[in-house]
C-alpha cells in the first residue's frame, strides 16, 4: 500500500490525474491517496503557494502525482513565476528532486509522419544549474543597469545526473549516452559537465558515447531523432530539448515526466509535461495519456515494475478512438491494464 | 567600390564565398576583394587563430564575408573552443558586432512539407549574455567542485539589440515581434529583457508584441511557425532557436546571417550558418545558397539595397536543377542577377 499525494492542480490537472489513478488501480497495486489543492486557483483565493505546513506533509509520501498547475493564459491574477518557482522549482529543490527522467516514445497513433519514430529518455539534472537563482542587479532602473544570471554547478550535482544516465544508458539495448551541453561557449559549466562525463563514463566501457552541441542537438531532434538512447544535459538546456522532443514525439500531450529523488531521502513527483489548458476543462478534451505515463513511471520508481509493464505496454500500442473522451480514454487503458492481469 | 575582407576558412567555406561574390558581381556593385587565410587550417599550420596585426586590418575594410571555420569532424587537431572563441566569437566582440541578424525563408524548393512556410527574422544579442565568458571554478577537480557560469546583460547592450529588432519589425508588412526568454526561471537577467521590451515598446506603437518562454517558442518552431515575423532574445537563446528556426525551414544550408555593428564603428561580417563540411569539399555538393543570400545580407547593410534585393528576388523562386555542382547554382544564380539589371 502506498501513501501518493495528489495535487490536481488547475485547468485540466485534476481531470487527468484521476484517470492516471485509474489506471493505477486497475494494475492491482494499492494505494492510499490524498489530495491537496495547490496551484493558480489555490493562490488566487489565498495568495498562498505553498505553505511550509503543506510541504511538510508532502515530505511525509511515498510519491507525489502532479496534474498542471498555471493560471489560465492571459490571466493576470498570478505574477509571471510564482507558482513556478514558489511551487514546482520549490518542491524540485526542497525534496532534492535531482534527476528530471523524461522519455520520448513515438506514439502508435498521432504520430506526425514527418519525424523518425523514436524511442530516447532525456535525463536532466534537476537542481542546479540557472535554476539555482544565483544573480542579481547593478544600478537597476538605470540606463548603467547590469542584470546578472549565475549559473552553479558542482561535481556533486553534474556526477550524480550523469551517473544515474549512465546507469539508466547501461540498462537499455542500444546502451548509448549522449552529453548535451555548450561546451565550446559555456567554458567553465561544459569543462565541469565534460570533464565529469568522461570520468564516469570509464565506469561504463559497456556504454558507447557521444557529445552534441546544444545547438545541434536541437537540429538532430527535428532531422535525425532516432540517434538518440540516453541524452543527458543540465536543468536549461534539458527545458529546452525536452519541450522539442515532445513536439517531434506525437506532441506534449504525450510527454510524461519524473522529477525523482533516486537517494530516495524523499518522495519524488511525477508530472506530465503539459500545462493546465483551462480553455479545454469540463469538455473531455484532455487527453490523458501523459498523466497515466506519469502514473507508470511512478509505479516503477516504486519498484512496481510489473505494474508500470503492463501500462508502459498498454500506452505501447494503444491509439485513442477518435471523438473518445478524458474518461473513456481512461477507462480503455483501464480494462486493457486490468486484462493484462 | 567596396574593399571587401574575404575569409573562406575550411572545407567548403572557400568553394561557397567565391559562388557569393560571383553574384556579388552579376549585380554590377563594385567590391575589391582581399582574401585572409584563417580557420583551422591555418591553426593546424601554424597554431595562430587571429593575430593582432590581422584584426587591426580587418578593421579598415567595409565589410567582412566569411564562409566556414572549422576542423574535420573527430579531427583532435585543434582544441574544442580555440575557432569559437579565439575567431569567431573574437571577431563579433572587438569588432562590437552587437547584432546577429538571421533570416529564414522557406525557399521555393526543399522545403520540408511537415512545416508551415516561414518568413521571419531573428535578432540576437551577439555581444553579452553567457557568451561574456564570465565564471570561473572553485576546487576544481575536486568532488568539492563548484564551476559557475555568468550571464552578463546591460541595460546598454540589450537595449540596442531590442531597438533594433523593433526598428526592423516596424519595416515589415506583419509589423510583430516577439521576445523570447525564460523570464519565468531567469528572474534578474529576464526582468532586464522584459522590462527593456516593455520600455522600447512605447516607442514603436504600431508594432504588436508577444512574449514566448523560450521552451515553448521550441515547440511553436516546430509546431506553427508562421507566427513569427520578428523575434528578439538573448545569445544563447538565439544560437539555439535559429539553428532549430534552419531546421524546419529549408535547412542549415539555406540558413545566412550578419553580424553587424549598426553604430558602423567598423566593418560588420556575414556568413553562412552552416558549417565547413570537409566531408563534401571539392565534389561540388556545397549549396552556395546561404552563403549567396549572406551576401546579399551584406550589400543591403552597405546600403546597396537594388543589388541586394535583386539577389533576394532572384533567390525566392530560384530552384537548384537537381545535381546542379556548386559553381553551376553560382552560375545559375549569377545569371538570373545580371538579367535582372
Ligand atoms: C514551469 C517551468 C518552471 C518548468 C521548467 O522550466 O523547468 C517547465 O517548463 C518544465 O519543463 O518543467
Ligand atoms: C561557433 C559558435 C561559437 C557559434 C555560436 O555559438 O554563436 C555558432 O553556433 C553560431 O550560431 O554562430
Amino acid at each position: 500500500m502506498y501513501n501518493i499525494a495528489l495535487i490536481g492542480g488547475d485547468g485540466i490537472g485534476p481531470e487527468v490525474v484521476e484517470q492516471a489513478m485509474k489506471v493505477i488501480d486497475a494494475t492491482g497495486v494499492k494505494t492510499s491517496s490524498t489530495s491537496y489543492n495547490l496551484g493558480a486557483s489555490r493562490y488566487i483565493r489565498t495568495k498562498e503557494v505553498l505553505p511550509d505546513s503543506v510541504l511538510d506533509e508532502l515530505r511525509t509520501f511515498d510519491a507525489i502525482l502532479l496534474g498542471a498547475v498555471g493560471p489560465a493564459i492571459g490571466s493576470k491574477e498570478v505574477p509571471s513565476g510564482t507558482l513556478e518557482r514558489g511551487l514546482l522549482l520549490k518542491l524540485r529543490f526542497e525534496l532534492d528532486l535531482y534527476i528530471n527522467l523524461r522519455p520520448f516514445v513515438t506514439p502508435p497513433s498521432g504520430a506526425n509522419p514527418a519525424f523518425e519514430t523514436v524511442d530516447f529518455v532525456v535525463i536532466r539534472e534537476n537542481t542546479e544549474g540557472t535554476y539555482a537563482g544565483e544573480g542579481g542587479f547593478l544600478r537597476k532602473g538605470t540606463p548603467n543597469e547590469v542584470a546578472t544570471q549565475g549559473s552553479v554547478n558542482t561535481r556533486f550535482g553534474v556526477e550524480r545526473a550523469i551517473r544515474f544516465a549512465f546507469e539508466l544508458a547501461n540498462s537499455r539495448p542500444a546502451k548509448n549516452l549522449t552529453l548535451v551541453h555548450k561546451t565550446n561557449v559555456l567554458t567553465f559549466s561544459g569543462d565541469l559537465w565534460q570533464r565529469t562525463f568522461d570520468a564516469v563514463a570509464l565506469e561504463f566501457l559497456g556504454v558507447s558515447t557521444s557529445y552534441n552541441h546544444v545547438d545541434a542537438a536541437c537540429i538532430y531532434m527535428v532531422e535525425s531523432p532516432s540517434r538518440y538512447d540516453v541524452i543527458v544535459t543540465d536543468n536549461l538546456f534539458g527545458d529546452i530539448l525536452t519541450d522539442l522532443a515532445g513536439a517531434i514525439s506525437g506532441g506534449i500531450g504525450h510527454a510524461a515526466s519524473a522529477n525523482l529523488n533516486p537517494a530516495r531521502t524523499g518522495p519524488s513527483l511525477f508530472e506530465p509535461v503539459h500545462g493546465a489548458a483551462h480553455d479545454i476543462v469540463g469538455t473531455g478534451k484532455a487527453n490523458p495519456i501523459a498523466a497515466i505515463r506519469s502514473g507508470a513511471l511512478m509505479l516503477d520508481f516504486l519498484g512496481e515494475s510489473q505494474g508500470a509493464n503492463k501500462i508502459f505496454s498498454v500506452l505501447s500500442d494503444f491509439a485513442p478512438e477518435s471523438g473518445a473522451t478524458t474518461s473513456q480514454i481512461g477507462d480503455a487503458i483501464a480494462e486493457r491494464v486490468s486484462n493484462a492481469n
